[in-house]
């Protein structure tokens, strides 16, 4: 067995059974071992950041990693930025990086890079196996690695000659799960304190705990204290609509999440940090906390949040508290013009149960965090890192982890021509995918931001800057050219019923909404 | 006036007037600043890889540097690959890198990461300004390092703070030519005395001998000592075709450059490094050079190479020389079958004089380079560092560089769709490229590495893996949704007539070329 094999029996022990690749000549022998080792499925993507982004979507709705196979440093640089996404989304991700041989590297031959580091930027965990003999005990820590509370990419460097020399053989060695430490007595009881004040509570979520349990454990902790609870602007999966209870995601203009924290006494946390502005601007504050709020950290992203939810709900005898959770309240179809707020009352109307929503829709999809509250039960993701290009590729990921649920993908049209690539794979492996593209032909948030930070209206050629328009993006040119069956609608009409049919079709399918 | 006002004026003073960008909130101001100063020229990439790549070329036709703007460390991610191709290519770009406020870093905000760390995996010197103050003198280094010989990327980190408060004023330093160090009298005296053995002898060519003043020099020392002439596979710039000296290009694959090289007795290497494999093989020598032949290094790439081959003419004698030159050899223009062979025959009887050839053909291109030898005369654009996604980009710059000059992009359909939003801004731009996509349906190179790894027939998922025809790739819907008219070709007769009329015509355009 050589040490691809290995690498790839090792992988397949541990429980990891998807590879999303894009590989060159220093992968080939992982890329022939998928033939001779069996359990791993391969998903091709025709540009890393789909590989990367990819795996992000898979690990949030899975919570366990797949592994990515890129090609040296520069098939590695073309995966960062969606690593960054995945990094802040706390996701479990193995990645595998191709190597020149060992005895190549000091050739200096034009694809030589420093790989550690690129790997470095994103990784929790980098290693450099330098003999076959190393891949499987470095496989399984690789593996062991990605798992670190509350979940990081695990970087394995493998050097050609690695893969086609005799190896040991791979690791059976159980993966250990990952142990996450309680929080304090301490804290709790402070915390406990603080909500049973009878002051203005509030708790701030994050992480694990945005899914129907921590949800009903905080909307316990909320009934008993008459606490109000919030998220983070932009949360890696919240679960969300009718029968859940509700949290409130902070606006992603600090000068309104400032508006709705003042006069906050406390605050607790849970599986995030206080929070902060996404930008600084002059003249506003960064850090949102309200001066005068105290701040609780019930428990950080690493350690066990929901178990401090459950001691706190204990703590101030909440048990038996009932949540509250929103019903499902139908919105109807919208009529007139196509614009965010339509499109977001067509959505809520026709949201599939269950539903993946990936919300990349930037300025577009501001309103539809609100309008969607009350439709059928989803998912929420976004774009953790604040790295556009993420969206499309988060969908395909997510709808490899769950073929049975549908997966809807709002996104923005400037933000989608980062990654677009994505709906090649997506036709490919018949991922349900519903894309709808945002065409307002424009970086609008940009538009927006020029004259939040300070810059005033934005001349002629900084406007321009700022203008997809010239030409004109086609995408349903695009969608087609990438092999997924598109359609423009320019009225709300037109965008329902066009809606409606690509809910139900089998997917991938892409709808280019101009507004 | 505002930090970025007095970085963009800086710039200007400083030679530097082409800005090839993607922006986010946190440059918001140098996007405005662009509207306040005067003579700085801003392009639009609608992802950053073609920013960089565009750089790349626009420096290798103007030996000198663009600006790139991007957006914090994800930003710069996206463009690391095109990047790392810059690096290999030995050419000065500045890169300017937007950073969050100087305050608002420790608050770690969804975007930030570490951009030094992202950087230096490509740069020669990377500078992050803390006050105003510094932008000045930071700016004017930046400029200065970016030429440090044989030129490298200056990247420069620019928190937002810094570019929206009061600023000194802007520097007027002159940018002092970058001084390259001389050849010793000893090597050129080396040298000299190996070509005069009257042995086997061969002279190795790279960076900017590779035009018609160095060729022309190398010719003299051809013809005097009866040298072969080689240069790398691939080339950041070579001049090429009739009327200049041909240098021959050593091969992709190792075992031909050893085939070739064998009964070498001495090799002079000039702005290059000896020659070695792009991949190691198990069996096959990654290092090139002959058992047994000597070694001679004129002048490293850093080193003044075109001074270094005047002295060496000087001293074996060779000024009076005439060096052999090709002579204009008209092919005909090919019938039947479409292929790489015909293909070429077809670029070689059509191509125009002074044409700027960029390749990322790959598996496609192989046979190419022989074919258009004898064509008008031409540069020869390779993807210096390996990296494929460069194509596209590349020609993007050398258009904008060159605007009285045709570019044709040979791109294969595999590495096209890493960086295909390249098409927009030619678009956007009346860039005059004709881009020919060998549309193979595969990444043909894969399945001729897959053999020649060791790793042997490609097994079914192997296979898969390799191939881009499920589905297939539609280019003319693609160049269509990004504003490139485009045409389908699969006969070498319809290819001759396409390219005919889209070289006549100014592009930007497409041959979606099925192979």
């Amino acid at each position: 067995m050589n040490g691809a094999e290995c690498l790839l029996k090792t992988l397949v022990n541990g429980g990891v059974d998807v590879c999303f690749t894009n590989p060159g000549t220093s992968e080939m022998h992982f890329v022939a071992a998928v033939d001779r080792v069996e359990g791993m499925r391969c998903i091709l993507g025709l540009f890393e950041g789909v590989v990367s982004g990819a795996a992000d979507g898979y690990a949030r709705m899975t919570d366990k990693p797949a592994v990515t196979l890129l090609h040296l440093g520069p098939g590695l640089a073309n995966g960062l930025a969606n690593f960054h996404n995945a990094r802040k989304a706390n996701v479990p991700i193995i990645s595998v990086v191709g190597e020149h041989a060992t005895y190549h590297r000091e050739c200096d031959p034009p694809l030589h890079s420093d790989i550690s580091a690129f790997a470095k930027t994103v990784s929790g965990w980098v290693e450099c196996v330098e003999s076959p003999d190393q891949i499987p005990v470095a496989t399984h820590a690789a593996i062991q690695a990605s798992l670190t509370p509350p979940g990081q990419i695990a970087t394995l460097i493998l050097p050609a000659d690695c893969t086609w020399e005799e190896s040991n053989p791979p690791s059976t060695e159980p993966v250990v799960s990952p142990v996450y430490q309680k929080a304090s007595d301490e804290v709790i009881k402070a915390a406990a304190t603080a909500l049973r004040t009878g002051k203005q509570t509030a708790i701030l979520l994050g992480g694990r705990v945005l899914r129907q349990k921590g949800l009903n454990l905080a909307g316990k902790i909320a009934a008993k204290c008459n606490a109000r609870l919030f998220c983070d602007t932009i949360n890696a999966r919240l679960e969300r609509g009718a029968g859940l209870t509700p949290v409130f995601s902070l606006p992603y203009f600090a000068e309104k999440t400032v508006e709705i924290l003042t006069g906050l006494d406390h605050l607790v946390i849970v599986g995030t940090k206080p929070p902060v502005s996404f930008f600084a601007y002059p003249d506003v504050p960064n850090r949102l906390t309200p001066s005068g709020c105290e701040t609780h950290m019930l428990a950080r992203p690493e350690q066990d949040c929901l178990e401090a939810l459950e001691r706190l709900v204990d703590e101030i005898d909440a048990t038996n508290e009932i949540p509250r959770v929103l019903d499902l309240k139908p919105m109807g179809l919208p009529t007139g013009e196509l614009n965010p707020q339509s499109i977001g009352q067509s959505v809520a109307t026709l949201l599939p149960e269950h539903c993946i929503v990936i919300d990349e829709g930037i300025s577009s999809t501001l309103p539809l965090s609100a309008i969607t509250a009350t439709a059928m039960p989803h998912d929420w993701l976004g774009i953790a890192g604040g790295s556009i290009g993420g969206g499309m590729p988060l969908a395909t990921g997510a709808a490899v982890a769950c073929p049975d649920r549908k997966v809807l993908c709002l996104e923005a049209d400037g933000s989608g021509m980062y990654t677009l690539q994505a709906l090649w794979t997506q036709a490919r492996e018949s991922l349900d995918v519903t894309t709808v593209i945002f065409a307002n032909r424009a970086y609008r948030i940009l538009a927006m931001e020029h004259q939040r930070i300070g810059a005033g209206d934005p001349g002629p050629k900084a406007h321009d800057i700022m203008s997809l328009d010239r030409p004109e993006l086609d995408w349903v040119s695009l969608a087609t050219g990438l092999g997924v069956p598109a359609r423009r609608v320019t009225s709300a009409e037109e965008f329902n019923q066009c809606l409606e049919a690509f809910l139900k079709e089998p997917g991938p399918n892409l709808i280019e909404a101009i507004i």
